[in-house]
């Protein structure tokens, strides 16, 4: 089972994408990296840009599942929740088109399952990435590993519960 | 000139079609209705299907221009409006892919320019927009008024500039 984790954001959308290992709990790292949007387009542009790269990786990687953070109204940035509300519209439209089923994990369980700490910084969060995938350095910019940690998540718990 | 108004919403969007009508501020009404989506679907469905909607008038009317209200930070339903602007970055998406001009119109201002009145309620829109259009009956339900309105209230402003 192959999961793309998407850290949606309308400047930098990072993805990663995992597989779920069968008989352990630790999936493999496929692939990851950056989509980055030109700020200075409007944003219908913009969102066209996010589609047109992620259908791209959806077609390469060729996931089964797509994993994104919950959205809350209770955010301290209403305007950024809004703003990235529009990301995620298009992200949900590319996982529909293409059939893959969409989880929604509470960013305080991805950083839990990572970190043991629901409230873990963005260095935090790249540092755990690091070491759960053995890389040479921490996976950056942030959004990088904010999006491997919501797939490492999300593939944890389906491996959990085949077991 | 043609202009497709949106009314956004992830149960029911309105649109509506008008034409600016050289050497007049009335537009013409093309065409309006709404997207019914299937509320008991799960929210990449529901965008999908809005977005094959919208595509198909857009390929059917083929607007140049569209037109949406701004989508404010303090509404009163923080997550009426995230779950809205995921809707709304489906219907951007669109406009972006079909080349359309796209217009953010705050909707003080429309209702300003169909009542007079920039706090109007929805049943004074219905009214005002069978009356600006002479209909038979008042556009049902209000979210084909409110995208009809949007469309009307764009192709004023651009009449007006060209007088």
């Amino acid at each position: 089972m192959r999961i793309l984790g998407i850290d949606p954001g309308t400047r930098i959308t990072g993805y990663g994408c995992v597989d779920v290992t069968p008989g352990s709990l630790d999936p493999r790292l496929v692939e990851a990296g950056v989509f980055k949007l030109d700020t200075k387009a409007a944003l219908p542009k913009r969102l066209a840009q996010l589609h047109g790269d992620l259908v791209g990786v959806i077609k390469e990687l060729k996931p089964t599942r797509l994993a994104v953070e919950k959205l809350y109204a209770h955010y301290a940035h209403p305007r950024t929740a809004i703003v990235m509300a529009h990301a995620r519209g298009v992200i949900l439209l590319a996982a529909a088109a293409h059939n893959l089923e969409l989880e929604n994990l509470p960013s305080t369980e991805v950083k839990k399952a990572l970190t043991g700490n629901g409230h873990a910084s963005k260095q935090q969060m790249q540092l755990a990435v690091q070491s759960q995938f053995n890389l040479p350095q921490p996976p950056s910019p942030p959004d990088v590993a904010d999006a491997i940690a919501i797939a490492t998540c999300h593939a944890r718990r389906l491996a959990a519960r085949q077991m």
